[in-house]
């Protein structure tokens, strides 16, 4: 139930060597029509060739017909030579799949500063067939990790007024140097919707603000992140533009997106918790997304969540610091169902708060009292395994 | 060489049971006579209730006396009935002084969300001895400590033109939730310096920038932070406004300042090095800072100095995402001495680099080819023991 869910879309899986460990590492999108797109792109000041490269292709306002991506090499940090690079991958996509260069958007993922292998990519990518499958949208979200734990696929169907089925799919990858104030990580979405690129980019950007800029695995944003959506309108029909038919499309293109972005969280890198914070009473909602995303990334807090500890005065300093105005003699704190301040300490009982910090997804609910804003984000505990992998891993 | 290395300042040093450990949690920082004040304040939306008090002093612009300080509890998060005991210590520390309340700033560091024993402490006030030696300004910066392994107190002495001397004395306590965009942690300085509250705040102001607001542990913003520097004149003469007095004056103040700052980044919770960010070469010196500060607080540049990693992609992601606009094709990095980066990545040898981050001072540079603008941060490598402070011990 991956980019393959769309109709008129495929994938093509190749293994060209790229990382050390061996296994697939090349993986073709290919729509079997012209599809509009939009994209969401890191704002890192360093921003690896393939984001350069799609940044410009959306300059251009065509269609699009593929999206090239590779794991095992980020082509960040490595300058002109890494445009290059990227332009030669996306020229034989574009001879392989008999469309144009300027019709196929490169993205990349995996050590940062180490130039792509291009040979090997080039020999390897004329032998890549295209399959239509679950099972091979699948395996293209196997191909595209790095250290992830676990591939990251979602889909979701929404039907229109006139009765047509729209189909979206889409696949995830990032479990490290994840933050948001950005597009965050590698995600690709494919609907057969029949949505105009003015229309999908408009949608794009609100859905990511409320799913993928919600997570947050380390503080850490990465060069390479882009989030990138074709719809090909294989699903037939008039354009999704406004009234009914938008909210439903918006609906099930914010579904796909939260669960991608919330399975990333899931697999942060060490991390043995989900924790989802949930807050309300903000002026709006932005607030209540910025409130919510420094909770989720305090470092006291990911640890307070590791070991079971109901400690509330690490949840009301990192929403003091995140920025947002609010009374914190109205501040309210539940810890799972447990409340544990409300403007002072309350005496609670220990144990259902500490369990619910025990539990796969722990909840964190603020309430700051003082409007209908709310929002949420996604983070993970802080564990030892996240500095042992991260001190031995050579990103 | 602490608090009490200026003229006309003693401390007292006191038990009352406020931290379940148990050993010294009380101290009273006194001048022997009026003294100007000068202070920096956490921009945590969540304050405590000295901070709030110390705020309120402020504003009276009023002439200082003492400074009431006690680890084992924050007095934060306490609302209405905290202020209520602050109000109470800092009246029993007036009454035992001879001076005003108005006269007497509290500070407290510690657990969030208890209440003071004001009980003990009212009880414990009226038997404190002020003590003018070096020892007792040693004694009263192991006093404040809380999760700090080591006190921190520093002294320096400057020559103005008249002749005359004027020694600034400070201490610190802080090693967990450190983070900068405010005053940082608790710090009291005081100087025998005649020097007016204005021009004290604006030097204090200028130079908390470029050292305590320059250190970063965790990235977690404390609700107590502090900085309060007194200044007594006991030193004599005309006071320092201007001119190469005012210059030297600052001068000293930066010394201790700066040399306490990165005491509290070599006492990270968990630290086994220090790491000094030097930027150079930005559009100005806060730019410089501003880059120097996410680098040394990136989770990933941090685990890779304590895996001893050369990796310099995650230095170049950290500085790219510090909202500085610089350009990455004129971007150099060293790691110690070793070059790295230039544009695109340098052949180097990567021996000499992991020696350089075996170093108990680390140090990182970053040249962002756009400026004159320099600035240093200071931070420590994220370890293991780090997560197990953290998920253990309750703030």
């Amino acid at each position: 139930m991956s980019v393959t869910f769309a109709s008129g879309f495929a994938v093509a899986i190749g293994e060209a060597g790229i990382r050390d460990s061996g296994g697939p590492d090349l993986v073709i999108i290919a729509s079997d029509r012209p599809a509009a797109v939009a994209a969401t792109l890191t704002t890192n000041r360093v921003r690896a060739a393939p984001v350069l490269l799609v940044e410009e292709a959306l300059g251009a306002r065509g269609s699009v017909r593929a999206i090239v991506v590779n794991a095992g090499c980020a082509n960040a940090g490595t300058g002109p030579g890494g445009l290059d690079d990227a332009r030669a991958v996306v020229a034989a996509t574009a001879a392989h799949l008999g469309c144009t260069p300027a019709e196929v958007l490169p993205a990349s993922t995996g050590l940062i500063g180490s130039r792509l292998p291009v040979d090997a990519m080039l020999a390897a990518i004329p032998g890549l067939d295209l399959r239509r499958t679950a099972e091979a949208g699948s395996e293209a979200a196997r191909a595209i990790m790095t250290t992830d734990t676990r591939p990251k696929e979602r889909a979701a169907t929404t039907q229109l007024a006139d009765g047509r089925e729209v189909r979206i799919g889409g696949m995830a990858k990032g479990a490290g140097m994840i933050h948001p104030q950005m597009a965050t990580m590698l995600a690709f979405l494919t609907t057969d919707g029949p949505v105009a690129a003015g229309t999908l980019a408009e949608l794009l950007r609100a859905t990511v603000d409320r799913t993928f800029n919600q997570v947050t695995i380390d503080g850490d944003t990465s060069t390479n992140d882009a989030v990138i959506v074709l719809a090909n309108g294989a699903a037939g029909g008039p354009p999704i533009e406004s009234g009914p038919d938008r909210d439903a499309f918006a609906d099930a293109l914010e579904t796909v997106c939260r669960e991608l972005a919330i399975a990333i969280a899931t697999d942060g890198e060490g991390a043995q918790h989900l924790i989802e914070v949930r807050v309300t009473g903000a002026a709006d909602g932005a607030a209540a997304r910025a409130v919510a995303r420094t909770v989720a990334g305090s470092s006291l807090v990911k640890t307070a969540v590791h070991g079971a500890d109901p400690n509330w005065g690490r949840i009301a300093a990192a929403a003091g610091r995140s920025g947002v105005a609010f009374d914190p003699d109205r501040l309210r704190i539940c810890i799972g169902e447990v409340p544990v301040f409300d403007g002072a300490p309350l005496a609670f009982d220990e144990a259902p708060a500490a369990a619910a910090l025990r539990e796969p997804t722990v909840v964190l609910a603020l309430d700051l009292g003082g409007g209908d804003g709310s929002g949420t984000a996604w983070g993970c505990d802080l564990t030892a395994e996240y500095v042992a992998i991260n001190s031995e891993y050579t990103t």
